[in-house]
């Protein structure tokens, strides 16, 4: 099984960022976590900054790969060309935050892309991907 | 660990409510399937038709339960005093429905919850419980 | 042919509510009235002013009725949880209204159940549910 | 007893317009199976595609006939100029349709006109226009 | 001096509707008022219900003329395409009210049309149209 | 004189939901004190997390009561129904709440009931019940 | 017969403001003019840009004068407190403006204080004045 | 202890607009009710049309009174100036309203400043002064 | 090939209208410049300023013709029935407007007939009319 | 003649998504037929899914070439940028479609670039393009 | 060089109002501070809580003095009057706030007079009237 | 002290685009001339089309940088994640922009990034950029 993780804008900075709050792990020591707990499953990841480049890595993976794990961080709001490219991949992708989105400001309620995912996961910290790779698992 | 699962509105239909869509396994059979799954989880199970006695369950579990998965059905979208009673109790509650509600009408894209809630999952059919008890048991 | 009718919150109160306005009948006797005149068909009747006992209700008669004739009084406005449970369910349901509710406060223009009802009839006094029948006798 | 019944835009198609879904019979061959069914009222029709028409035809009935049955087909969303009318002459209106108006686009979801008329009857098929006819003979 | 007066939909019935409230004077005896009061100005009536033929009339006149007095009635509030026809022309349009439009119902306190007019004056019943004309022969 | 105390959801929580801010004090201990001050007046206390049997207590005493003091929660906010129980019954009602709501969500500051209510409280903490009651007796 | 004149904030400056548009007519020099042309009218004119004290005036004139002539200049889109005013008075008043407000900014085409006045008249000019001035004289 | 009573716009005339409805009673003969009621309380009084003066008035009492007891009229609806004044001083401020605002026209319903105010009171007529008088003396 | 064109409302006054902006070019001629060039289509022409004989013209060519350029004047932004008249018949439509209609006011953004025809035009003066005609003759 | 062709996100996935519904053919097949048909234009083709480099191309060839022809895909529906480019450069900018947006979910009816374009074109499949080269060749 | 500095509603308690969180110094000190700076600019300073005042102080210097630094406190978010105001005097105004407003409540994030000024500054605390008045010096 | 300036999308165009508007001189002569005027600071500069771009810019200087100079063009609008990125880093950042955007269209007036800056500064020219170095170096 081949699962693909894509993190959006500012997700680079995890760990760095704000460490009193955030801790300071940053997102790769999690992911060497992930993979020691679902060895037989190959996860790969990619980040990004820009919107583009996402869709473009969503493209690339998304005829091919058996799940998409993604959050797309900001761009989760106000992106239509995230939600048509993942309406236009093969791949099923789940859409995962880290925080709960609900409990932010009132834009951070609406997501652009949650209509074209086949699920939907948020506020379970880091534990949220493992969640989403556990519905693609055991669906 | 004790867990338990409360379900609202004509969530009591499943299995005899359009059973080629939905087939025809009721919450009940899926009830035993998940104790199977986790026999060290006393996972209790609540329905009611009526906000309040939904309301009078959260009370009575949440003060002394590991966590609540709760899916609210169309109260979701509507209730304010459930919102409240989430609020009110000391249990965690972990908002959850089958289906991705934000692939159907407006007025099913806004939880009015989500904000008391620990976490949402949405969009794996009947899995979305079992991922809401992982989110419990491995944090 | 059998037929239920579901009055909600209030309707218990006609007869004795306002009386110079409403006049001095209550449901149960105009009930008398239409069995009366439609002696082969059987009308059963329920009032509750809680949601969920309408819900219930609904369930109960909804797989083996030929019609439910629904006054959801005040929330017709409001429930979504009506609207899931006439739509879950295989006899077709007829919305009423005694008063014609557009002439009324702008927020009770808006129905959320009658999207999932067969039709809608307003503005006739208590000869609403009549016609209602009538909709269901000759179609 | 004497009715006129005022078709709006587009109502001259039935039976020509999607036959496949609205079937063959064109307005008027109902409308004998009507004259039929009550012999003693005479029903008086007639369609037009221009709302200032509508108008000219409430004016001409509504200060001698004992009922209007209106169906305003698309200017029920956007004409105040019938609404005006309608309150202007003494003869009661009601508002018909032949679908459920609230099952389609939001646009047809508010009618314009209701607010002028003594009651609204929708989603009946043709039968709206007798149970309409109904609440005029037996109030 | 020529002058020219439109009347839009449902004025035709001044005098006849509801005339405890505004009186048995049609629009007609009103103008032979107004045409001995200003002998030296010609002032031409049209009246219709059919939005078209307003535009028509306006198209008709609006080259040639001093001044059209507009009382568009309903269509005041919901019509484009007047608005175009006034700006389309070279003659001043006011626009006129009998009724203090701002004290009925929220959808009469937006005018479509006032934007292309040269004024508007309303409220002062029949008064209204002389204002108009006052407007027009001493600026 | 007789008055009925009518509480909404979660009000039954009232010194076990979070004592370092609400304080250890429930209503039925404030109740004690009220009653104290007020030994002419007979005050009856009812609590419910159900919208339709607060409904049904309005009706039972609202026709021969002197005063409703209702606290109606998050109902408040959302429900009609309560709207228009309190409007079928003779016996006036005033609204309180312990909180200034207009301090809280944007959602807490619109009451659906306040327009059928003789006056709203809000604010003063349980004081609001006793200025209510002062509003009744010394009006 | 005695006329009161209001004129709101920024119109003590017509005939200095922009000269090249407005003119190098001041309102005082305008007022002259109307004097003259009206011998038997007392016309009383009063100006301030602070609001409260355009209320103070309403309230001296307002149960003694037979008009008030209001131009609330920039208030008129915003003070529910002149609305107050005027609906609090005996004196009916006409609410005039030299400009077609609906010709320029979204925020002003919408008057706070319309539905209190008598009449509306916008447009003319100055001369917008004189025509208010016609409307009590020869209503 | 001391209380400042302010009034806003319009309240002045107590006693003299429509009589028919408000009475001949006009505030300061109430005023004189309220100190024989309460004679250890030191209550001054303090009326003004003009927003800023109401302001002045705010300061000048707000870090040295007991209380301000704020009726502030139309302003209530659109002054964020009143809210910044209520919210800089010490002295907490009770808003009263005479009538329920909530059963008039829609843009009364929202009160700018009542979240800076420690509660709210309205709708029991002039006897709302008394119970904000009530509000701080017995909290 | 039989091509209908339809021309709304203000569309007869090209040519007339402002012809320092629109030129002296009437429709006919340009009509006469757009038949030379395309000499094997047949292309017929209409022009109404009354809406419900633009929906006539629809019904009258709609089940023979193969293709409708439709320019619906002010109606495209307010017009339902249109709508219902372009998805009633059989021959395509498309929706062309000489001028790039959002450039212009905001309530000429939206139009309400786009979702019935087979695609839209606009911005190239009277050429749009041609690339019209281009999309039925190759497509 | 030298016409650039801008194509925005996921158009490069045209003939590999979805084939059954948007058939086998490419971008760059359609390409190589539009370049036979016109041999006198010089025509380029870029593609990108990333804003930024869509308005460096934009750039690039917005001061030399005769005209752009841009389809941004789901940018259409959020670019300010966008749009701000096109109105900084020179050559004038087409916007084309392959579908009827206005047939598709609300939020893309709204295009935020439209208004600094000369044209728009939708709906004609993959001939939008030609006939926007049309719309530049033969204005 | 002349310039005005005008604040508006509570900017007079400065120094007084919660000292902990905005200090001790009051606007007078910190004037001093920028007269000290600046010596060769004359700086007059008017402060005022009554919006009508600031108008007429604006109108004072509005034709002879360099530049106007206008903090217009809450009346910011309100008033179309001094939009007016300064849009009518040829002296630029720089309007200014010294906390962030966009940081703060969502009514606070709309300014109705930043049309009608040169340029905005918000955010450096009493340093934004340093910013500003660079603005007017070294343009 | 280390500042650095970074613009965004179509900035690069400044001095090409429409010179008789904007003059012949580009960002980076103007960038001369204020290192010129502030020897002591090291200014450094960076513009980029692309969104995610500038956020990389953003993180890359945000955590050892003095200051950040931001004009992030029409992205200001729309970019959440920008507003993600300011408030992740350590280093302030102040908005600018060159022309009053609140003269500009309605959609120009909101700006998303705003809550997370120090202050915004606009409608200077090119000077907004010096008077946020300003505001830098003498806080």
């Amino acid at each position: 099984m081949r699962i693909q993780i894509i993190n959006g804008p500012n997700l680079n900075l995890l760990g760095k960022r704000e460490p009193t709050i955030y801790g300071n792990q940053g997102f790769e020591s999690y992911l060497d976590h992930l993979r020691d707990a679902y060895p037989d499953v190959e996860i790969n990841y990619y980040q990004s900054n820009i919107e583009g480049e996402m869709i473009n890595k969503i493209h690339e993976v998304g005829f091919s790969y058996d799940g998409i794990i993604l959050n797309a961080g900001a761009y989760t709001h106000t992106s239509v060309a995230l939600l048509d490219a993942i309406k236009a991949v093969e791949t099923p992708v789940v859409e995962v935050h880290i925080s709960n989105v609900h409990q932010r400001e009132a834009f951070r309620h609406k997501s652009m892309i949650s209509a074209g995912c086949k699920g939907v996961i948020c506020g379970f910290g880091l534990n949220s991907y493992r969640l989403a790779l556990e519905g693609f698992i055991r669906p």
